[in-house]
């Protein structure tokens, strides 16, 4: 079995995109927000059974845990109660999709950050999307600014309220941002991965998982370039008289293979434990096109982890066996379905 | 001949540092700065022999070039009238360095900058430092606000004062970021890499090298995050249609080597044209540690590009021939050396 871990509903039909835009006019000029659309069951099969689904059956892939388009959570925008609404929009149509193709998608979901706020919001949204949608966990963004980051360090007690659902729930987050609103930073060239990188550090300098243990984070895009300086962030723990990372971190951290080429997989595989590898893809995602140097899409990460260099064993954990692990209600969902 | 490209200064003599903090004491309560320290010759001597000058031998480097301490540049401190001070400060003690060890290091500038300053302080201190002080390059912040990201992109016209005074001069400038003062961005361990990461990107949607043909740009500690996801950066080229990398960014772009361990070198080798290389150390900087998986210091990185599979020329081009034809006055200067 293969279990993308990595999928956002970026082909959403256009009418949901169309109501954000009439969302934030409406909150820059006063107005509560429209009345959301009717979007037919058709549109939506229709908006994946020629996307994502498509490129499953291509490319191999059996299970895809599915959330809100990323670079669209846009928690910079409006107000707590805007991406209340829009979170609640958005995690919504991820649930319609996971209730049509039940085989195929499983959610995670979006949080009404917004910067400055307290997690109250993300806590009950948490809530709601596990228990009444069967999601199986969340998309925690480290920089609700939008590349101003301005919120502290999610080692910071800040963030130890949604930490503590995650925790009661069991259900992991992956630190993932969203779009950029500084010129400096390209979203998915730029702060998608030096968020990456930015996160794993703090995890380094903190002590989180003493008081979360049991917590799971997900670091999206390889891990950013963590697995690429290894050397630097091994030495960095040992100067700031930490563990070995293997205790301190990574005991709670996993890294997906959005990678995209063979070179940089193989490099994760080789310093990354396999057992922190989660197989991804972030397809229909950030890099869309075909690689000229293989005639192959760039994400098409299949191909990467199975020309690795890997065990037979490891390489079946990345695909399936460490996603059962670290989403454990989605473990359960497929032990229902005898899987 | 082996040349260390990024050297910082980063044991210089305590009245060098007492009297930076007393510079920025008198700032905070608007007094001018205090009388410069004396510093006598030794005291230089000392603080290069026991360290870097001990280490370049005992790895078997011969030439680096030093520029000062980049985490202490702090051009987010003070404000332009202070920075300028500091920079004049640390360059001429960078220039007494090279005068003292001619045959060892050569120097490479701090610049002036200041958040919102224009570069007309930066673009004077660097050709004091190339016309007087026989500098071959200079460090460029991209972010002097230390963590906030306040300036322009790289390819902004905000920049491109500094950029017209290096072709002019023919020098190239490392893009290094200082300290970062906010609490998010661990100094080494993110901040550094982010900017590497950032700055490629920006290079990559812009058109730089349109204008300034000639300019030449070091991107340190291995290009941060960008060899590692090489498949990435050249498929999101491709979306934002924009020429292949080696033709768009990567006639005037350089990585060094600062990656501290084997599988890092490898990839950046591996995925890198050898002639982007410059071999380059940042010894006693961000790590100083032993490798308890290999017993030699992590920034001992000639270890992994001796170990590299490489041929041979490209291994001398990293090691030498790059920095020569980067650095054209370095090169000038070994010439009539007979080097």
């Amino acid at each position: 079995m293969i279990i993308d871990c990595h999928g956002h509903y970026t082909t959403a039909p256009g009418p949901h995109s169309a109501w954000r835009a009439r969302q934030l006019a409406a909150f820059r000029e006063g107005r509560p927000a429209p009345g959301y659309p009717a979007i037919s069951d058709d549109e939506i099969r229709e908006s994946i059974e020629q996307n994502q689904l498509r490129l499953l059956r291509e490319r191999g892939a059996d299970i895809t845990i599915f959330s809100p388009r990323a670079s669209a959570m846009a928690h910079h925008e409006g107000d707590e109660r805007v991406s209340t609404e829009w979170a609640r929009a958005c995690n919504d149509l991820i649930g319609r999709v996971t209730g049509l193709f039940p085989e195929t998608f499983i959610g995670v979901c979006q949080l009404p950050q917004s910067p400055g706020a307290p997690l109250d919001a993300s806590v009950a949204e948490l809530e709601r999307c596990v228990t009444e949608l069967g999601f199986v966990g969340c998309n925690l963004n480290p920089d609700p600014s939008g590349g101003w980051w301005t919120s502290p360090p999610l080692t910071d007690r800040y963030w130890y309220p949604i930490f503590e659902k995650m925790t009661e729930l069991d259900v992991p987050a992956m630190v993932h941002v969203s779009a950029s609103s500084n010129p400096v930073f390209h979203a998915t060239g730029a702060h998608y991965i030096n968020a990456d990188t930015t996160a794993f550090m703090q995890l380094i300098q903190g002590d989180l998982f003493a008081d979360f243990p049991d917590l799971r984070l997900v670091i999206p895009h390889g891990g950013g370039a963590v697995p690429y300086h290894w050397g630097r962030y091994r030495g960095l723990a040992d100067m700031l008289g930490k563990p070995p990372l293997s205790e301190h971190v990574m005991k709670n951290v996993f890294f997906d293979t959005c990678v995209y080429h063979q070179p940089g997989i193989d490099l994760l595989c080789q310093v990354i434990d396999p057992g922190n590898i989660l197989f991804g893809s972030e397809m229909v995602g950030a890099v869309r096109g075909i690689d000229p140097e293989t005639g192959h899409h760039f994400d098409d990460t299949k191909r990467y982890i199975d020309a690795a260099a890997l065990p037979d064993a490891d390489r079946a954990n990345i695909y399936s066996g460490n996603a059962r692990r670290v989403y454990p209600r989605l473990d359960k969902a497929l032990r229902e379905r005898g899987l």
